[in-house]
């Protein structure tokens, strides 16, 4: 879709997908975006994906209500206008705005142990820029709360130290999947679970997140990749992906930790969860191999969760329970090295492509993942 | 006390102190002990001490209950013959009896990850010897239940892959505290929770093995070492082992975890959970600090015990929670070098051992480590 807007000096006029109630299609519509503030800068989005967690936010069952809002947090663009104070990018660069920043300065940034950057580390519940506590987008006037940057939109405001600069030369339709589920899934088996060559690893949930954490795992040299769905059509494509066994805990009519025990034996080394279900996360902790198993959780939960795990199975059995975000890779630093493979052929971004629609056939790409169709759907909005 | 036995050469009858009753004082009996079978070693014990775990058992409240039982599993002895099979060990050897063992043949053994030897890995309720089925010890004719090597007694059997050859240099009164408590503890913090130079650790119940774990803060270059303990006269004694700041759970109007992070900012770097509290593993969990922290649980939790933990400190914090047994150290492999370090001077056990009874007052131990003015009360047993 063209931009349909008119051009001033303070603000644009941009087509823009708007939600303004909880599960209901998305309405283009034309709003203002303002001009970025200090540390800010404003991108042209290319191309936007949708992943899971835009969808608990619209359907706002398990999260909380905030409407009108801008969903969309996987996107790869390009800078139009930089605000007061930002040095490493200029207008012209190509960038992938991601959920959560890097600042550089803080402790969290100078150590090689964390990822969550003390400023810039994602607040889902946020509606307002960090900068001025304002937003950037209004429509008739009003404001509509922030999300995640919000790239379901032609142009959107971003905070500088949450866009990785990345190699011009990457197909952005592309490489936009590194923004959030794809560097997720991948970082959670290569960063955290780190599946030794020759092991056994469970993979809950196989949408984007899980189909990464499978590849990440077949890179790391897992030998048996255990996918554990209740959709028995995801195990075909999760082949192509690395997964070698299926288990559908609707076929069973006990817990599918005792299943996954008894396929492996012991239990299985690694087990990554991918689908945010309360039973899913017990399940793979239970389902670990005493003496150096080690569960990761990745999928978002419901708000007010509650784990409920037994002790002696972290005390007696020696096992470990991790969690992580955006797969423990830096945004600024690790992102562009990502793309890097990509280019070099290292890492195969473009099986978890599976879709694409024009920006003004948007509910389509919604329609796709809520049926369990599509892994990534490109979303062309600048183009 | 001196060996009241006769001997035979198929049994011994000697002194052993034999809980009756949940919570009632030890009777020292007669009893039988049968000769080591295949794989076994019969052992005079020359000390024991209590550890709590023994009085969870003996109280039976939290734990289930089983009479009689001869308790005891932290002790140093003299291998007084040896069963079909045992080439490793040979009578007069100095040994310490490990609750858990090291067969040398199993992946765990065979791998550095893993201290949890598929053969002979604790399990609590187990009653008899694993080589026939049977116990070793009789008394009327009826045999006792077996528990956890059963060190409260002039001469035991156990498996002689559980029992730890040691230097003869060293004494047996000092060494025998790293059986179980000291060494569970300092390898929580110096193989499992592994604190780094000058990071926060906070540590739950200043008992022996509480105590054992700030002593190993200590040595990894911990530079503040919070301790958490109900009973403020423990402070001053934690002094002594690294501990650096206190705070009283019941000093307090709400979650100690908030108290934790108030101090600390950002929360712990590390925490190490030695009550076997469900509240306390929470908060050992709460108070991390996000993006690196890791929380270890060692105490053991009562039966059925269950935790309940918000997953989102998981994934939104990148939080970790893990479990050790024996402090993750391999019981045949690595207490003959801790017992060096001992030698050393580069590891002192000698201000762990508070009190000293001879065996027939054994039932002091159990008092003053229930009114917590003990660490190990070393009982003689076979001087």
């Amino acid at each position: 879709m063209k931009s349909m807007g008119n051009f001033s000096k303070e603000f644009f006029i941009l087509a823009t997908a708007v939600a303004w109630e909880a599960g209901k299609p998305l309405v283009i519509e034309e709003i203002e975006v303002h001009p970025p503030q200090a540390m800010e800068i404003r991108v042209k989005i290319m191309y936007a994906s949708l992943c899971h967690s835009d969808i608990n936010y619209w359907e706002a069952k398990t999260q909380l209500p905030i409407f009108p809002r801008i969903y969309g947090h996987e996107s790869g663009g390009i800078v139009e206008s930089v605000g007061e104070g930002v040095t490493h990018l200029a207008p012209g660069d190509h960038v992938l705005p991601i959920f959560t920043g890097e600042c550089g300065e803080c402790p969290d940034c100078k150590s090689k142990d964390s990822m969550i950057c003390r400023l810039l580390k994602v607040v889902p519940e946020r509606t307002v820029m960090r900068s001025d506590g304002k937003s950037r987008f209004f429509i008739n006037g009003q404001p509509i709360p922030y999300y995640h940057n919000c790239t379901f939109s032609e142009y959107t405001v971003v905070d500088a130290r949450c866009a990785a600069k990345i190699n011009p030369l990457a197909p952005l339709d592309k490489v936009q999947v590194l923004s959030c589920g794809v560097t997720t899934g991948l970082g959670a088996a290569l960063n955290v679970a780190k599946p030794f060559k020759g092991s056994t690893v469970a993979i809950f949930g196989l949408g984007t997140i899980g189909l990464a954490a499978a590849e990440g795992s077949r890179m790391a040299g897992a030998s048996r990749i255990i996918g554990v769905d209740i959709n028995p059509a995801k195990f075909e494509q999760a082949k192509n992906f690395g997964v070698t066994e299926f288990v559908n805990p609707k076929d069973h009519d006990r817990p599918v930790q005792e299943v996954l025990i008894e396929m492996t034996g012991d239990g299985v080394d690694r087990s990554i969860e991918c689908s945010g279900n309360e039973k899913a996360m017990v399940a793979a902790f239970e389902c670990l191999r005493s003496g150096w198993g080690v569960a990761v959780l990745v999928g978002i939960p419901p708000k007010d969760s509650l784990l409920k795990i037994k002790p002696e199975q972290f005390i007696g059995d020696a096992k470990t329970l991790k969690g992580t975000t955006f797969g423990n890779y830096k945004p600024l630093t690790d992102i562009p090295v990502l793309v890097e493979k990509y280019l070099n052929k290292e890492l195969d971004l473009d099986k978890f492509i599976t879709h694409r629609v024009p920006f003004s056939e948007i509910n389509k790409a919604f329609d796709y993942l809520l049926k369990g169709e599509s892994l990534r759907c490109a979303i062309e909005i600048g183009v």
